[in-house]
């Protein structure tokens, strides 16, 4: 068993941390911080976790006591990492930041995207960015590991493939992404009302989403050059859930897709690429660590059309994160993620 | 005061129809017939009616009855329009056909996607396609108007700006549509359920869609050439709306898009062009007459984005059904179309 | 054409009132005021009503402004009617108040429940309880109407006959009452957001709420004796809609209930006593100014259960406040409330 | 390991005990039977099973393999079991059903209720009624349980403190409750369309539901004498939950009610009585097998009200017959139950 301490746990994916390593055999949840909660028990915000952690309480963050812990997630807004997770690291404690902190490498275009300056860039050369079906045999050795966010995550696992393989105009990329409406936090604002966001759907961010630079980053990755991307996110009236439905033009002919999807995520536990001309549902993933993923060439053309679905919680986020310390720790990659999705 | 019927009226479009004549000054349902329900009251159906209708009920359709009237509408699965049709117009019945019979000009492509002959090829040189933002004059003219369909309209006046304007790429463009659950009608279906369809989005039909060829078509039309189009529809947990996110890549410097837009539109009553940089709503538009428009270039790109909105029930069926007639009878083209959409 | 006025704009009823006075033909909307938001056009804030009140902007309130008016809705927050109504009564204008303002008789019952005391008790006397299925006549001739509150509309249409008939137990009423989301506002809350509110179900208010004295007090007046209510509203996913489910008990045989109702409403334009055996959907009136109710009486024992259903922020608000306006000013009584409800 | 089989698994009920069982220690589930569906794979059907039954198929119902299973579960429509859970006891297997067949001890009122004669008579003798909270060390020895339903479930666990204290009177009991709509199953109906269920309330059944003689039997039995119930169910947009508000009126002078109810169940796995004053949320217990419950005194009257939720599918089906099965075999009562309820 080690010790985990979770940064900022009132938000979804600070809840949704607790509901999956309430069920994780190596894991005991030593603290979880709140400055505006600290106080109040676990299981009084959030009663679905009563029975589960009735010892557990929000506490005022302490890097003392975070630092006793063996990895400490951060599920915080963006900038606070930055100011924690050097004192963490010095104590030996691993981080494991959902936020976006760490996740573009380039200090300068986060300072551009964020609006104020990257308050840890010295940390940048160690963070590992934990998409494990990119990065694995790094996450293991890192200390420091940011976290992919939901649009990132699934539109990177749709896209990889091709352009691993080097068979789409890298220039002009495009993720027509839907995210259930969790993907904007538990903060109390109008539009994300139910009287609001529900029986309605709209795209919004479309002249440039923060998520952008971090996608392109990884598609760069993959495709070892540069990419151009259109990346248009929608609120969609469901709780959890991304669809994310990506286009693509072939450039050559690229022979069998069904395959080069399947070889290519043969070994992955946590990527199911569907049967030919399936089109997956965002609820066949519902509380579970996983995306799956169909692709598609309409009318034998010269468009390809990956989908993509993930819950934004969970391979999004809460999920994602526990596989990258599992591998950290060397546990059983699907230790406390082996639940089937549930459905309806 | 004129005299209308509908056939198939059990359906979403035709309660709808119902709902929107009910306050229509110059119109009197006549008939409206469904063999399965013969005899029953429409308000015992749809009680939202009771009190407005509460002497019509469903009868066997009979072209004699149908025939004394001024107009019908068709609102019924493929086939039977085709079957009626001629009959009633020769008894100088004007025809409005909700349904996909009269949509494509080539009876050889209708019959390869609907998988049967074409049933009315002598009546195809005559049927006008009644999209009014295309062919308001014709559909003046008219004895029988196709009313486009739902994502073929949502998709039509987001594209024909550019296509007119020559601006884009039209071998490679891309609908990303998004449909409310009413889009799959009224038949009792699993996957229709709600506990199977809320709380999640899936893409549906992405080899090809049957309304694929109706908005090429519409498209060439606008584009005075054949285009490569790339449509993918998607099942979205509400009610009504589609949201209809178009992608097409730039070929020459386009000037003001926005201002495009505005001109293009800008006699016309039921399309709405937002101001820069919005992202409309479908529930800005639930229950209404009305196609809400955004264009976006992100990041100042070659490609540009249009958000396009409708409440599928209306501007994408029933109301421009209504709209259709209101001009083939001279009416107010707004006659029954004037109530604000309902928010929230 | 006569002029009115509303005060505080911003919220559900507000918005409600906009989109329903948009097709009244004896009213223009000549001001609506919000403090926050002065200087925002009523369709940058609602944008299904562009093209509805492209001229009209929130403003700061302004007692000389809309004393220039025929009549002033207030659609605010307790206490504000409180301290312009008699300022405005004094110019002539009439009142018509959303709010709890003047809905209790009783100032020390008010102060109570609202925690502050009455701010204009010397209007209590002249300040008439708008609902019309009890007090027409005098609604006809008020300077100051109370638009009841939503969850009572829905309990006393349900229950006035059988009080008035003294066929129950008055003492053991019981009133489970169902209501979307929007009645719980458009402030900016955590309970109210998508994410917590929908896919569940929650009791609220059960040791009290502050509708309570106002069914009671209106109940009385049915039965002509105080009455004893136990009262459990309920949050319930969707946006629009009350569910009220009534429970009597029979002390006396009460002869043919449905012919009860039946008689007790014949003349009432905007309650629908639907047929024996109903179940009476929320859905059927949604955007709609009615109740409608069915009467059961299970196995035929001595409970009798009412089921009475309206739209919040319709019959529940906007729409009975223009039911009033349109009586106190000698409109037809369903003047700008014709349209039936949307459904699906 | 024991090996279970699943007669009619490709309901709701079904699923979701292949969902709990895939984490359950101890169990194999051997086969699943389906005439309509057989052959095809279960994560065909239901895909967020990809992965954790890729060896399990529908079969055709065969008496012999489910014999050879060491219990049955049914999930099927009442009569099925009836038929069939004679002979799997005459081998040896112990049934448990979660179809109504066995619920009623009196097989003429069985006969009444569900319109056609009781089929297996004989086998009423030792049928248990499985709700653990009454019966728990019955269903230790019993060979055939039958699984209360799911608003039997709520409603008597919400009752039975104040039954068994003899402190309400028990001829006037009343259970409004509100279900999810999976309660309807998952056969395609028009009224359980998505787009006919959301965004509307309504009750079912107020002349009389099925369920009703097995809560009068279950409240009769803590009651120590026959009671009388008015029992109204209501479709509430959502897949999950049941909240039954109970109300009941007092006879004597209670006492500590919350102190009643925690002694009540102190020991109970899996009811948990909320802090005085709480209101359960349905969510709260989404996907757990749980009930929750809040006892409240409004205004200290003499009406008690309860408010009780559960997860239909899980306290209200498949995980209570799980915890049955889990008394039968001495596993851990809570094997295969552990996880957290998922909220958001």
């Amino acid at each position: 068993m080690i010790k985990v301490g979770i940064v900022g746990g009132t938000g979804y994916t600070g809840v949704e941390l607790l509901r999956l390593l309430a069920r994780h055999p190596e894991v005991h949840v030593e603290a979880i911080t709140s400055r505006s909660e600290a106080g109040m028990g676990v299981a009084d915000m959030y009663p679905n976790l009563r029975g589960h952690y009735d010892d557990l309480a929000f506490s005022v963050p302490d890097a003392d006591r975070l630092g006793r812990c063996d990895a400490v997630f951060f599920a915080t807004p963006h900038g606070v990492a930055h100011a924690l997770a050097g004192e963490l690291l010095d104590k030996g404690t691993r981080v494991i930041d959902l936020s976006a902190d760490f996740r573009l490498r380039d200090a300068e275009e986060w300072a551009e995207w964020y609006g104020q300056p990257h308050g840890a860039p010295q940390l940048l050369h160690e963070a590992v960015y934990g998409l494990p079906e990119m990065n694995r045999e790094t996450i293991r050795q890192a200390r420091l590991v940011a976290v992919p966010g939901c649009y990132p995550t699934a539109v990177q696992l749709g896209l990889i493939p091709l352009l691993e393989a080097g068979l789409i105009d890298v220039e002009h990329l495009i993720a027509d992404c839907k995210s259930g409406v969790t993907g904007a936090g538990r903060s109390a604002k109008v539009p994300s009302l139910m009287a609001e966001a529900s029986e309605s759907m709209k795209a919004y961010g479309a002249a440039g989403h923060r998520h952008l630079p971090e996608i392109r980053q990884g598609l760069g990755d993959a495709a070892n050059q540069p990419v151009g991307l259109t990346f248009v996110p929608h609120l969609t009236p469901m709780i959890r859930g991304i669809h994310a439905t990506l286009y693509g033009r072939l450039t050559v002919e690229p022979g069998d897709l069904q395959a080069l999807f399947e070889d290519r995520f043969t070994n992955e536990p946590f990527v199911d690429v569907m049967p030919a001309g399936s089109h997956p549902e965002t609820r066949s993933v519902k509380g579970a660590n996983l995306c799956r993923l169909a692709v598609h060439r309409p009318g034998k053309g010269d468009t390809v059309v990956v989908l993509s679905v993930i819950d934004n919680l969970v391979k999004g986020a809460s999920g994602q994160a526990i596989q990258n310390l599992n591998l950290m720790f060397g546990f059983a990659e699907n230790a406390g993620l082996e639940a089937p999705a549930m459905m309806p």
